[in-house]
């Protein structure tokens, strides 16, 4: 992972939500659309690209300096964490980008409004998700292209096996399915794609991975996991529907903090992908 | 993965013993270790390369390929696989290369003989991979590297999900661990160099996949988890240790069949690889 390429805080900015989430970049969570888009971009430079589920911006203020003669939106449920996604446009330097509120359930935009439509870490959190890829597809131009890469959280490799750390993934996982998506994102993506009417000539499927090995990088993967254990709507939910007690958070916690110092500690995760040609 | 690679069988060639090893390259299986492989060429044209482990030889010969002017050594541990080794070689037309027996527990080569040793798929099945490292570095010469890319069994995705295919993946994970092996491998490695007494900072991590996910690419898979279900050295240490019966065997095979020609159907895998500068 590339942990430089996290934004810098600086005065008057909203704060790192998650340095985690931030670590995302177009180059380690895109990777399998950038040459189309740079294919697509010689062709059209003003292409108009939608990332949805944008969080921190990270991902979408890379894709927008791809593309300087195009423009990015960038869409997430989550009110609150735009003025950050703002914050690092702005720490960037990048103007050709605009965040605003959105599900991709319902897209709030008019149908083939986009070259590009891309998604990261969203499909695994969504009941239908063959209803999210059609409603991607809708706001896509003919011609243009939908990606989406999803961790399949079920490869998680976390090296030494500690008990609390593997309490941690089964926590988590557990979470992902009582809010009703999955752990097993990356494996079904092909076949989400298909379920939505995609043809099948028209999806490329690849898979990569995240990898975690260096102590910094560790540090910033522990921190990632001791943040949402210690306070946040993970860990309220995991609280309201018994699947944890406060004292199993910190224990926890305090694994991952001991195992980011393990010199031979290393996490690694395999996504799935898909890009499809509409 | 790259099916028409696989070498064409000839006549009077020995046959193909396994398409599935056949579709291992240099470029699948050893991409961390091309872009050094490329700037120590540069400086010194004619590398000398070991190849431990290397089977029906399609690594060694992409290395061959890639190396004009140098020389690949392959060798293997099973004699029985040498002379279709050494007709993949005959086919793909290369002629700096050599095929002979050889144990990664005692390399039969001199100290410093190579600038670069490489393994594939071997340390997950030895008992003490840490020795075999240390023998691997002792024939590699001072500012030569070792490359090794190992499988995280663990991680194989299969979907969809049936039993028949479960049952095979836990009954070759058995067999691993009886064999002195591990089933999960890619993610330790990092650990292993270090057990080898390899400073950190001469060693880089990195992980990649591997993904069957077209009709054809299917295929192969099956017929690589199928060939061994009906005959062979796995079918039989299988029997002998009580692990499965005659007609777990065929139904395992059968569902294998089955599951190619499913349209959604996908197989991943994650590796993990490190790089050693001696």
């Amino acid at each position: 992972m590339e942990q430089d390429q996290i934004p810098s805080q600086k005065p008057g900015h909203p704060p790192v939500q998650s340095a985690l989430l931030e670590t995302r970049t177009a180059e380690n969570s895109a990777a399998h659309l950038l040459p189309k888009l740079q294919s697509m971009k010689e062709s059209k430079p003003g292409l108009r690209l939608l990332d949805v589920g944008a969080g921190p911006g990270t991902i979408s203020v890379g894709f927008a300096k791809l593309l300087p003669d195009g423009h990015v939106t960038g869409i997430d449920v989550n009110p609150r964490v735009l003025p950050r996604a703002r914050a690092v446009a702005e720490i960037a330097g990048v103007t050709n980008i605009e965040f605003q509120e959105g599900s991709v359930h319902k897209l709030p935009f008019a149908d083939e409004t986009f070259d590009v439509t891309y998604c990261h870490q969203v499909l695994t959190h969504v009941g239908n998700p063959w209803d999210a890829l059609r409603e991607m597809l809708r706001v896509t131009k003919r011609g243009g292209v939908v990606a989406a890469r999803e961790g399949d959280y079920e490869t998680e490799c976390v090296w030494p096996d500690v008990p609390e750390l593997s309490k941690t993934h089964s926590l988590i996982a557990a979470l992902m399915r009582a809010g009703g998506g999955t752990s097993t994102a990356g494996r079904q993506l092909l076949s989400w794609a298909l379920r939505a009417g995609i043809e099948r000539s028209r999806i490329t499927v690849s898979s990569s991975t995240w990898l975690y090995a260096t102590p910094s990088d560790r540090r910033i993967w522990a921190q990632g996991m001791c943040d949402p254990l210690r306070k946040g709507s993970l860990r309220d939910k995991a609280l309201q529907s018994g699947l944890a007690t406060e004292d199993n958070f910190e224990d926890m916690a305090k694994a991952w903090e001991a195992w980011a110092e393990i010199e031979d500690a290393t996490m690694a995760m395999m996504h799935g992908e898909i890009l499809v040609q509409k």
